[in-house]
């Protein structure tokens, strides 16, 4: 492996733990200045994307969007109730050139309740197109890849 | 820490996401890739190793054999009803010499039922011995030591 | 990020490794030695910390009270009936000078039960504080932060 692409995995490895620290340590209104402006984040399944089904549970196309719903998420005020912690997987750079890098990278969100019971949220797999600006990596799309369709309502939490 | 075991621990480690993504993503055909001719790989637990009991619940002791195990699977036609996803751990170099590489790596399966449900599937550590030939890292043996004595029998699918 | 860093991220990655693997291999006599003489070892949660709650629900301020609890746990006998994983997450470099290095990883520890059963018992993450003296990274301070605030009773063994 080059030198090259270890720094890449090392960068990515980086924005992947601060991403999930923002989630997890509910400073969610840090969580859109992961991407760049012009980003494209989707919630989807395997089933989903095997089935050509482009929609995704969630969607968003820009980092205003996703701002929104970050706003939409405190009004709602359903996010406090629970804490989320994610477990992020070793990246995998599928491609990495000066334009474009691509890697997929395994998760899984645990979710610990109020009353003390925690049980396992989410699982699945992250497909990233990054945008690599000197020493800012940021997200062009995040694609997250669950391995269930069935999603709770509370999806709503960013993945 | 030399220079030497950082660059083998990096490539240790792509290589476990690389044997957990070709498992999780169902390339299941590409699996005994990762192994020498006449490796041993199988699946026990830290009890029967503690035991001395040497047979474990999966055993092959060569490709072909594992090649013959995906060729099973295939036929049976169970690993299509649940999605599983490995996370796992950072792995621990215990020797490394140019002759033999040993490292243990922690690791957790998760499996999701087709109606959502996920599930802890198993939990325990790899002990591997890696064959290194220049760019191509191989495991020479894979010794999966679950926690549990108690096995699915669906552990059919790969560890 | 700094050839500097790149390196004290790996090696409290292998730290990290070391440690978890002490514990789910139950060496914990080994356990103490991770941390300097004059440390500081808690275990709390998100809730206590934000309620300036400082007490946590165990507590350790030098290594032999570290080592005191080991032979407790040994005596009770309590920790044989399970075993415990640990699946550590990246470690995120808060700040890095030569006096004083600060990190927060994200941690999950999965128990699996002499029946075979396997439970989620505690999700959270770290808060360190360490010493580097040359090839030793030791703890200095470990806070260990949990994301649910009831605790089994259990928790006696180190996380």
């Amino acid at each position: 492996m080059s030198v090259g692409s270890a720094e890449m995995l090392f960068r990515v490895t980086a924005l992947n733990a601060d991403y999930a620290a923002a989630i997890d340590d509910d400073r969610l209104e840090e969580w859109p200045g992961f991407f760049v402006d012009q980003c494209l984040y989707k919630i989807t399944s395997a089933d989903n994307l095997r089935d050509g089904n482009e929609a995704g549970i969630v969607y968003a196309d820009s980092r205003s969007m996703l701002a929104d719903r970050v706003l939409a998420l405190r009004r709602a005020n359903i996010y406090e109730r629970q804490t989320y912690r994610h477990i992020v997987g070793t990246a995998r750079l599928m491609q990495s050139t000066a334009a474009e890098v691509r890697v997929e990278t395994p998760f899984l969100v645990v979710r610990t309740m109020r009353d003390g019971r925690i049980d396992l949220f989410a699982a699945g797999r992250y497909r990233d197109w990054l945008d690599d600006h000197g020493d800012d990596l940021r997200f062009r799309e995040r694609i997250v890849i669950c391995d269930s369709s069935h999603f709770d309502t509370l999806v709503a939490i960013p993945l």
